[in-house]
């Protein structure tokens, strides 16, 4: 092609070292950031890649691809308890990338650290063989020793969901199956509610402060409830109670369910909800919740952890549930 | 195909966890990792990725690709002057990835990690719609205060130059036409030399020290030296002279210029070096010549730092060469 699209020095100057706000990313002239460490603080890394049609949709608008890059990592740090402070971006370029879809992924990016108060730090571009695709590692911190791992989770410890569960995984079945809005007679405002959930996680963020003052253990939900509520009993060596009448839903998933009741196994087994699952011991729980509502999330109890080996355990009206049947659901 | 490839998580176990030799990794059973900060110490952080068909050939030893994308990254932190601690793996595997080239990838990791004393500390793996990719951030840490910019240069600086250059741009070529190695008459034993300095860079990490204690500026040759001591000459506003009888070259490039002497361009102009250029105050240059040597690494002082506006001169015989003509060579 005529190719007057700006080259990688200029590509640098023009849309990403005005996005390197802090003094330690020294504005992207150098090929590392030097930062001064943060005293009685400790690190928390985390790096998430999103790829061209398997993590969003080649068509979706370059800032909402911006910002579900930055949020899926920021999603990790409040899962720690971590505050966020900020990233290095790998940009992978295919053949045919254009200036107006850079400066619309950029001003996205923009946007994201205004909202989370974070800067650019660094990074590479290259070209990519294929399609475009973000490399995003996010650096947060948090007061030393007081990071929360999936493994602690502790027989007695009351089992705390933010937000509502399966949205996202509701909104991707919707972006693959248009259809489905008239099966399930959605109206509009839920059926949008719906895509952008999955088009836009919100992070915890507020979360992080309460979650590391008070919890044994913490994991944001992106593989989905069932899953990384496994995870945190097969790390911590202990059992899970779900009382699924509990769980947090959505007017939109309500209106869903009561249309087919099949599709409660979407918020259980269906992913990128990115909320927040917290083990908070039994006697701090009335203060975490306090916290979090103070800090302006929604969370609710949806359990408890107990001994026993490691597995989840859903029940409804005091049953269990036989959770292959639920994970069936999957498949329709 | 009939898939016996392990799945993500048995791919983390497997493979990857192994290489999370710091505790702050823990063990890879989080989504991030959780490290003491380094007190006293300035963090550096550099990212820098590669993709097949890019960066390197696809069918290079999976080993040697894991050591290259260690490797550049470390040049960055050696030319900050910091020490290397960890990083974190982004890898995108394509659709026809086998268990005995992520095997083989992973072994090339721990020889790396072995031979630098890092560990791993994270990472993320996706499907890659096309190629293999590798993603990495690389953290190191310099006593605060200490970290070396490219805009530092002074007029009277002394220009030293690590190793020798040209080699790897040669070794490409070679790659790119095996019948060069004919025309050049080059010896089994230097072309296998110049091959080898393209396809396993070798950072200069033990120059680090002598580089922060000393050193005004300092870049890693990866662009080629008339560009990066370029970038140094914009950043500081300074100009550079460089003679180019003092430039540092190998027996094989030795051999290379006397059958054609165009090919003093490729040293010039060429890249992958993964040298460091450092400029060091005059009364400093004869202990940073010692703490280098004492470090085991070769180096030579090829110029000096003077007023004026940013370019670089190259002189022959106390000559100004063209650098133009000189850039030229690189098309043949």
């Amino acid at each position: 092609m005529g190719d007057n699209r700006p080259g990688e020095f200029e590509l640098i100057a023009k849309y990403l070292a005005p996005l390197a706000t802090d003094p330690g990313s020294l504005a992207l002239t150098d090929d590392a950031a030097v930062i001064p460490s943060w005293p009685g603080q400790d690190l928390v890394l985390t790096k998430d890649m999103l790829a061209a049609g398997i993590h969003f949709f080649p068509d979706d608008p370059p800032a909402a691809i911006a910002a579900k890059a930055i949020r899926v990592n920021l999603s990790d740090l409040a899962a720690k308890g971590a505050e966020p402070k900020g990233y290095l971006l790998g940009l992978g370029l295919p053949g045919d990338w254009t200036e107006s879809f850079l400066a619309e992924f950029c001003q996205g990016l923009k946007a994201e650290q205004d909202t989370f108060g974070i800067s650019l730090y660094g990074g590479d571009t290259i070209r990519s063989p294929d399609g475009f695709f973000v490399s995003i590692t996010a650096i947060g911190t948090l007061p030393e020793g007081t990071g929360v791992r999936r493994s602690g989770a502790k027989p007695g410890d009351a089992i705390f969901l933010t937000g509502t569960i399966g949205d996202a995984a509701l909104g991707l079945k919707l972006r693959l199956k248009p259809e489905l809005a008239g099966t399930l007679q959605l109206s509009d405002a839920d059926r949008s509610h719906l895509e952008n959930r999955y088009l836009l996680p919100r992070p915890r963020v507020k979360a992080a402060a309460a979650v590391r003052n008070h919890a044994n253990a913490a994991v944001d939900l992106s593989d989905g409830l069932a899953a990384d509520l496994g995870h945190i009993c097969e790390a911590s060596g202990v059992s899970a109670r779900v009382d699924i009448e509990k769980l947090p839903i959505s007017k939109a998933i309500f209106s869903v369910i009561t249309k087919d009741a099949a599709e409660l196994g979407t918020c259980i087994a269906g992913g990128d909800d990115y909320e927040i699952l917290a083990c908070v011991p039994a006697e701090r729980a009335e203060q975490f919740a306090a916290e979090l509502k103070a800090a302006g999330v929604p969370a609710r109890q949806i359990g408890e952890i107990a001994e026993g080996e490691a597995k989840v355990d859903f029940l409804q009206g005091g049953r269990a549930i036989d959770f292959a049947a639920i994970s069936g659901f999957k498949h329709f």
